[in-house]
């Protein structure tokens, strides 16, 4: 049974933006859909730009066919009747006595969502409470990234604390909200063969990759600042390699599994100096072919600088200093114009230590277990087993647990599952401030040396994996990247 | 590519009975049609009824098509061609300069197969050898179950010895020819996910069971001396329990396997003296009901004794001793007239220390392996994963190795794979004689102490699983078999 969420009221600044017309709008109405959100439900859509309710509505209605699906017709009406509509400047203070106004007898769970840029977040912050908008029901969501660096986050941080509480902030990475993920927990925590061998003494190493095929789009604005440094590995990639990694929490209570989480931040080897240039590897892409079309290179995009340095790829190697995890490194790699839309965790475990058998392909024989997030969700089990006949050849095979295929269920979208959780006032797998500290932390050194060099980030073809530094990264340690194997 | 077997000449003794109509005959049949009987392959029918060369091809093509399948006629024919006919005695010295002169000019790679009574072999083997058909190049293939006790098993043995070396004589096991059980050897040592945890320390107990729902047949005769300790649990149950509990071979050289199966039997700790009470459950069927048709008791089938006692049914629980099994039973099983026809080995493992997850049947829920021999082959892994969906739930599946529908490819029977080991003098899945002594002698005092006492077995009603003692024998240890939980 889906379970009736609480009745709430929720603010969306950046309700034209491209996160909102593409999923949270389209997640909202799927859990208008499946009957979750309580009659007491408002959505009020804030948005600079002037247009009125309807147009908004038609805007929305458009994106959630474009980017989902075409909705019932009956369904929509009734779903876009929880959505007021107001036009103000969120960063200054004229507009929020209007909102002040138009929230006054909603309900009283508000949740004031920031799809905008982190540095409109401490005035938004400002302005709530100025016009008295934040009660201790209140609590207000921060997508990422937020800040910069370490220094740029701690001032959004400690002016965002200002107005409100820690347990009042809630910083999404909609990673965590994932089905898989969520599966990650449940197979490592739930499955004594996985859980007691998931450390260093029977695991070689595990890869993590976002791949993208796209390039910066329409982004570039925001991208050329960026990079795929600070937009996807100091946020998704770490937070995906603190779920692979942490210790087993004594309760899924949000406290024990963030506190879980940030021991493995803070464990992170630091990487510095030389170590930077041996263990890290940027990437620019080149001119090349993206799904067999031909696609520019990334200094010649619209809005980029003929002789910009922002890093379109990233792969490090990434190790944690605990008994756990000692010696077992973590390559995790990230970036756009990649060879394929993926992402994945491979974790792979050592090699038998002696084979008796005939074995044609050793390499790819050691047993491997793969989450894939992206783009269809998934567990495989690489396992090796007889080869039916008369010899006594192995062969390796793989076993799949496809949560679609075997339960007959959506899957829901992470963002679903983070707006439920943030409606109904469960932090656990959003980020908590120590974790955000952390990550940027353990960033800041390399981004510092990338500014402080004049080095261009290394060269890669579109559509291909990246640059041959980032298959050397592996190999120099006797491995290699997961579609090569 | 299917290897092609040396050239050889197979005398079968017996070869109208049961097991030759059923399933050597069979098998040889599908070697010859999958192209891997070398030309030179003749096979020597003896029979000891009266019939000729084409009543006893007749019989031989009935059972083909009646167990089997129905032949194509051209390639029966040029099978056919391979089986001449002896009409003798074994057990008498006259028939054998017939068989002699038969076989002179046939190839010297010869196969006596012994598909009779194992009283009959010393008799056989001093024929064989009084007419001079043994050379170094001749061996003895004997069925089970060799001998009633270890007196007379040491007796047939020593017998034969006289006359056949060590390295000639092949004790078969057919289970050990299951595909299944060369899967587990793949299984084990050729994933270190698995061998990793094969020991006290991650498993919590292992079953093995070999149910039939057939009662006794036509073969009161020979089953009234024998019973179910004899028949299945001596051999096949202790043999694949030592396929599955054995420490990891150094190769699969014949002697390195047989090493380590011995070890195991060697180190099961005694079951004797009040123990046996305690630890083995006997049974005998009642009327019942089986395939929803009503069938009589044990005592009153054809050839049965009004007072036997006989046992249809036994379990025992045996313990290994040795670091790596010490504390984890082992539960065997086997019987007829149950409620179904199966062979598996269920190994659990232990269940995890602490759970954070809502699970609805925490009994069920602890990781499993299955190997499943009977009466399809496979293997299954018990997992726990997420419900999909918005809450944090857990719920078992299956995953299933199918090797058949994986790989399309026909699963050849046992009998395949161990007719042409032995045509090919590979003794790897072959008891040597220190294992069956080894196995008898840990049986002996079970039987002794059975026929010491008259109790009668326990009762159980035909089509269910057992008497109520084999569900006590692992409800006194807080467990269930594998098809109540």
């Amino acid at each position: 049974m889906a379970e009736l969420l609480h009745p709430f009221t929720l603010v969306l600044f950046g309700a034209n933006g491209d996160l909102s017309l593409r999923k949270l709008i389209p997640s909202l109405f799927n859990l208008h859909q499946d009957g979750r959100l309580h009659d007491d439900g408002c959505i009020v859509a804030v948005t600079r730009s002037d247009e009125n309710r309807e147009a908004y509505l038609e805007q929305a209605k458009a994106a959630l066919c474009q980017f989902e699906k075409t909705p019932d017709e009956k369904i929509w009406r009734a779903f876009s009747a929880r959505i007021s509509h107001i036009q103000m400047d969120a960063g200054k203070g004229a507009g929020y006595s209007k909102l002040a106004k138009k929230i006054a007898h909603l309900p009283a769970n508000r949740i004031f969502y920031c799809a905008v840029h982190s540095r409109m977040y401490p005035q938004i912050s400002e302005q709530l409470s100025a016009h008295d908008l934040i009660s201790e029901q209140s609590r207000i969501v921060l997508e990422k990234p937020i800040g910069t660096d370490f220094a740029s986050a701690m001032h959004i941080d400690q002016r965002v604390a200002e107005f409100f509480t820690e347990e009042q902030i809630f910083r999404i990475d909609h990673y965590l909200g994932k089905e898989t993920v969520q599966n990650l927990l449940a197979l490592r925590f739930a499955n004594s063969i996985f859980e007691h061998q998931w450390n260093q003494r029977y695991i070689d190493h595990i890869q993590i990759t976002i791949s993208e095929t796209v390039g910066v789009e329409k982004r570039a604005g925001f991208y050329e600042g960026t990079g795929a440094m600070r937009d996807m590995l100091q946020n998704h990639l770490l937070q995906l390699l603190c779920m692979t990694a942490m210790e087993p929490p004594a309760s899924l209570d949000p406290q024990a599994v963030r506190d879980e989480k940030v021991k493995v931040i803070k464990a992170l080897r630091p990487i510095t100096g030389e170590d930077i240039s041996h263990n890290v590897v940027r990437g620019q892409y080149e001119a090349g072919l993206s799904n067999n079309e031909r696609v520019p290179r990334y200094r010649d995009e619209t809005g980029v600088a003929h002789d910009s340095t922002t890093e379109t790829f990233v792969a490090l190697k990434a190790e944690i200093n605990n008994w756990r995890w000692a010696g077992v490194p973590f390559y995790l790699r990230t970036g756009k114009r990649l060879a394929e839309r993926s992402c994945e965790i491979v974790v792979e475990f050592k090699e038998v230590p002696h084979t008796i058998f005939e074995m044609q392909h050793k390499k790819t024989m050691a047993n491997k277990l793969v989450f894939r997030l992206q783009p269809d969700e998934g567990v495989k089990i690489q396992l090796c087993e007889k080869r039916v006949g008369s010899q006594m050849q192995v062969r390796p095979m793989v076993l799949s647990l496809n949560p679609v295929s075997q339960q007959k269920k959506r899957v829901p979208d992470a963002y679903e599952r983070l707006l439920a959780d943030a409606i109904n006032n469960n932090a656990t797998l959003f980020l908590r401030q120590d974790e955000l500290h952390a990550a940027w932390h353990w960033i800041d050194p390399i981004l510092q040396y990338w500014a402080t060099t004049d080095q261009r980030p290394e060269p890669y073809n579109a559509g291909t994996w990246g640059p041959a530094a980032a298959t050397m990264l592996l190999a120099r340690d006797g491995r290699l990247w997961a579609e090569n194997s």
